[in-house]
């Protein structure tokens, strides 16, 4: 069980590939963010870090809204285009062929080819080095009719998710168990010794 | 295009599922944190946001260290049994037949049935409601060598990574693509395009 050293880098993975959605739906922009994920249950917070020379950053700062977008196999070359492309050259909304709608909670707009959006207001920005990292409170969430079944549940299943690792992107695979699958297991055989008996 | 709204929740997804080890080698604790993520690049660091009445939290807070393990296909179960059960009552490593190896800059040992570790000293613990963060700066690096080819490198590729989304653990699936294949493809296109001329 030997192991190599290796200098500190970004190297936790898979990490999501989210659109994140800012401006307004007059001069709505869209960048691929990596760094993020949730940071708090109770009130629900997320992050997202962005390097400050990107246009995105001066959006974001100066309207304190940004719009977190779930990304698909659907979208992922909107992804990937959103995250190479600066907002300076090009409308990537045009470009991408993706539609601006109206967020319930914020003047910044979701993108309708998203299965859920997250809409968030910064509560603080904290420098760090080549990022700053907004801390976002969630204000709304909006999910794609298509994608709520009879009894009202999202499904999840049916968004074809990707996730981002070692430089590339991956539709999610073989569902390896449910959360609490370890202990559920034992407490299932368990009951059926019992049923047994 | 019509969408419902729901209220704010942690829906950002797919999610990392890590194992952090903390406390020492002589007693040791492992947490599953899917509230995770690199939050800037130089220098690289990463967050994971813990419940203030988890047991790691008091061990990550007093000694100021953590390291994040990569989880696998092979790591599943023990990653979900570190996520549900408390180390107040249970030896983790023992109980999932995990192995604490020194980490190169951290009294915390590391997993060595990871693949990856990545060794983090906290930086500054940010209080946020349900979760405290810890903003960690990552000191070292260590790979299982079996995973890193003649050539030096890590072949991420061999890892089986693993993610969670909506309540499961899924192995990442088919590969929809390298960063920038969205903007490579037409110059390829092009110069395809070139040499036929």
């Amino acid at each position: 069980m030997a192991r190599q050293d290796f200098k500190p880098s970004t190297m936790l993975s898979p990490v999501p590939a989210v659109m994140v959605s800012c401006g307004t739906m007059e001069k709505p922009n869209i960048i691929t963010i990596a760094w993020t994920g949730t940071i708090n249950s109770d009130p629900a917070m997320a992050y997202i870090s962005v390097r400050r020379e990107r246009f995105s950053h001066k959006l974001i700062k100066d309207s304190g809204e940004f719009v977190i977008n779930l990304t698909t196999a659907n979208t992922c070359r909107a992804t990937d285009f959103c995250g190479v492309r600066s907002g300076t050259s090009v409308d990537k909304f045009k470009k991408c062929n993706l539609t601006p709608i109206k967020s319930k909670t914020l003047s910044a707009p979701s993108i309708a080819q998203s299965p859920l959006s997250i809409e968030c207001k910064v509560k603080e920005i904290i420098p760090l080095g080549s990022h700053d990292m907004f801390i976002g409170e969630v204000k709304n969430i909006s999910v794609d009719e298509n994608y709520i079944d009879e009894k009202g549940r999202i499904r999840f299943d049916k968004f074809k998710l990707i996730s981002y690792a070692h430089g590339q992107y991956f539709q999610l695979g073989k569902s390896l168990g449910h959360f609490g699958f370890s202990v559920k297991k034992n407490s299932t055989k368990k009951r059926q010794r019992e049923e047994r008996k």
